[in-house]
């Protein structure tokens, strides 16, 4: 098994993504840190969605909660979200608490301006001295990829889990959604086969190329891409699915894309990552919305899916739809997150084979 | 029983208080839903301080504390503190702490501003896919019970308890408040037929709204109030009270009714509700303290009650003085929400019936 | 035993710190209120280093780990940080958690300032209310001692830890310094008798002087200051050290000094006290910082040590050398806090004599 501590800095840098991933692994080819989408094939996205099934079913009765409580109840955990996102951090550590695990933070700018002066690689450093794994967000490109490095290489080689880097890596995301689609097919006959409907801003939507990528682990699923001209998906993407031979197709009409959708995945503009302010404002995203017309032409089994927060891309008239996951897609983040965490740390057999 | 499910938003929206009390209850009469203190009558309000008192005699022992500690363990609560308070919030925290629940939070604007672009309805239905109750304090009236309607017609109908919203209601201020009382008379006869003076600014503080409405479900309990003409209790108070024939007097004089008082609650000029800046400091406001010659007034075993904090309403003097139950009542405050939120899950009679 | 309901307040803040001794510790000589350095003598350090040293085993395994978090689950500990500190805050956090207690906490300004109006002794007696034990940071000099002797002299006479008070004292960094002095030297023979070097801004640095008094109560430990002259050790430590007969110098050479030093104490530069902004950048440190020259001059078992944050006092290059103690140096706070509050709860006995 290869190790962070076999290669240094530079060469691992270096590294294409997916030769990477050995060297992240746990011994039973879990992950040990978590830092980009890529890390994950087919095998692992099933057998984590098999541990987040179990965890679910597990935590239904008072005593599996109180199983599942123990099971991590002598680690701690450090959640250092030096970019805010409640959404996210929430997850994270009710996933934390699923499993016992006891938590510090740092989650907003007026505590973490206080560590100005040291470097975030020493902020980091404190961090692993007092916790077990560090829960991790930055805006900071890489970061988390470095820490973990470092980390492997000094006596504290603790588990970094990436909870979002910049524009860049938000793996959980990645699995949650994976998890959603999984979920939603798993009594009518599987993921293989399906057609994936993305729809809004996929140029800036990072959860769209990660969900894109594990997407071609899985058999002859279509990918349908819908967009403004300004905010397709852009062509790095578009190369992988061909260089994999994965069905897809980019167009204009959403409701069209609808008709032949078994999940439509609608995002936000993500106008906060605008070069001139108000630059989204001006794009004609009218055509890109998801409402009762879009409803109506939804296949019965059909899903619809949302990465969240939404502002208008879905109306709320579709909320009580049974077809609208986007609730339970972000429940689902918790169990799969759940499901990481107690992999990162050695327990998918124990928990698969106990007796609740 | 009536469910949430069964009334349309408007329909219950525009039922009078009293009315809508059925609607939030679980089958056992205990709340379901914490809104308003109007849910409350007299055998609601006489088992949840029994359930208190069991609860803090439990506490007493390590053995107690550990079993209260698993009591809900397998719960999850998120206090979501839009209008921050770090006194309700750390009492409804050591709450639940009490009972083993494990707890997410938001507790100021740097954190949640964040959740900006996203409905406030979004939000909290957020809050609803990771945790099993919500303790809310909002800004904004209302948003607590439409809340409480939205999630209990989803598939998270989970509870929402009000920790405060805007001017409006306050629920368990009420509820340590009737505790407070009912503690300190209930080895000298009981509550029926005290008298409680009320002093301060009567106009604007919610907390003596509550009281003076729960105190008339107890019997021949007379209510006195002494305020600076300017703070003055509101008359649809006193209409209440008018219409249940509870015996009132609104008077100017603190001394001559702190000797007719078995309770004293005296409140703080609540000046963060001034329409113009510095209204409330041309008041003169000198007659309602309480202080060292009050205290010679008042009755050997009369209470001294105060929601706090206090600015310079009771003298420091004071502190010491067994009749001083302010700092008490605090504490009261945490038991009392303990046995609210076991109550809330179905705990009421496991507790009270436990071997400690 | 003394106590502090024995003494009136200023009776007692007139006392000389080492008479206040008594007054704050528990019958068992461990500390109750924890606020100066100079409640710890030698026994004491002892008793507390080898109570970290059992915790820190005992916390190796999963059973061991388990067993601790059951030792203080029934209490709850305020952490209440009025002056920011990430680093001291987590790290007493994960003292508590590691010893089961559960933790509320204040510690930001924008949470804190809701409790304007209100008297610190409010607030911190608000606390007491729903807790079991206050650590306390607080830009107050002397709050933490004032509220120690309010508390016991009320109803709620829970323990005070202070976690730093200005520029006056922070009594559990001396208390982890001493710790890692004692571990770096247990199994060579001990402290007594060292050389230990302090380098850096002495003037202002309240660990240093903390450190060297609490030195003094070792045999034979030489101390050596090195800094610029506008930062050297201020007069009134030298005499104690004077008045004590401890060997001394005052020196402005690092590498002469290094090269006697068992252990060298490097500190940052506090430019947040400077009068006039900036003044401390006019000073030129160039000459007090430890590097890779530093680093061959040092005995092969002598250790480097830094309270962090750091700048550039220590080169990063240094970080991987075994000699490097800083970054074990900030997980020793953690595990003598949890002795020391394990202690100040009466429970040293138990764990040193349990089964793990």
């Amino acid at each position: 098994m290869l190790r962070l501590t076999d290669i240094g800095w530079e060469s691992f840098a270096a590294l294409p993504l997916e030769a990477k991933r050995p060297y992240l692994a746990r011994p039973d080819g879990m992950p040990y840190h978590t830092l980009f989408a890529q890390q994950f094939d087919r095998g692992l996205l099933e057998r984590l969605c098999a541990l987040a099934n179990r965890i679910r079913f597990i935590n239904k009765s008072k005593e599996g909660a109180l199983y599942l409580k123990n099971v991590l109840a002598h680690k701690r955990a450090m959640l250092y979200f030096s970019q805010p996102s409640s959404r996210t951090f929430l997850s994270h550590l009710a996933a934390c608490q699923i499993l016992g695990i006891t938590t510090g933070s740092v989650r907003d700018a007026a505590t973490s301006s206080e560590f100005k002066g040291e470097t975030k690689e020493d902020s980091i450093r404190t961090f692993s001295s007092y916790f077990d794994m560090i829960i991790m967000r930055s805006p900071e490109q890489g970061l988390a990829e470095k820490m973990a490095w470092e980390l492997s290489n000094s006596d504290r080689p603790i588990p970094i889990l990436n909870a979002g880097s910049g524009k860049d890596q938000h793996p959980t995301q990645a699995l949650l959604d994976v998890y959603t689609l999984v979920r939603s097919f798993e009594t009518k006959g599987g993921l293989d086969g399906r057609t994936v409907v993305f729809c809004g801003d996929l140029l800036r939507g990072r959860t769209v190329r990660s969900l894109s990528y594990l997407l071609t682990d899985f058999r002859d699923v279509r990918q349908i891409f819908v967009a403004p001209p300004e905010l397709h998906v852009p062509e790095d993407v578009i190369e992988t699915l061909k260089s994999k031979g994965v069905e897809h197709a980019v167009v204009d009409d959403l409701r069209s894309a609808v008709k032949e959708a078994d999940a439509v995945y609608m995002t936000r503009i993500q106008d906060e990552w605008d070069s001139s302010k108000g630059a989204s404002a001006k794009i004609d995203t009218s055509r890109f919305k998801f409402g009762a017309e879009e409803l109506k032409l939804l296949k019965p089994d059909g899903v619809i899916m949302h990465p969240l927060p939404r502002r208008d891309e879905i109306a709320t008239c579709c909320d009580r739809d049974p077809r609208a996951m986007y609730w339970r897609q972000m429940r689902n983040g918790m169990w799969i997150r759940a499901a990481l965490i107690a992999a990162t740390f050695g327990f998918e057999r124990s928990i698969m084979n106990c007796g609740y």
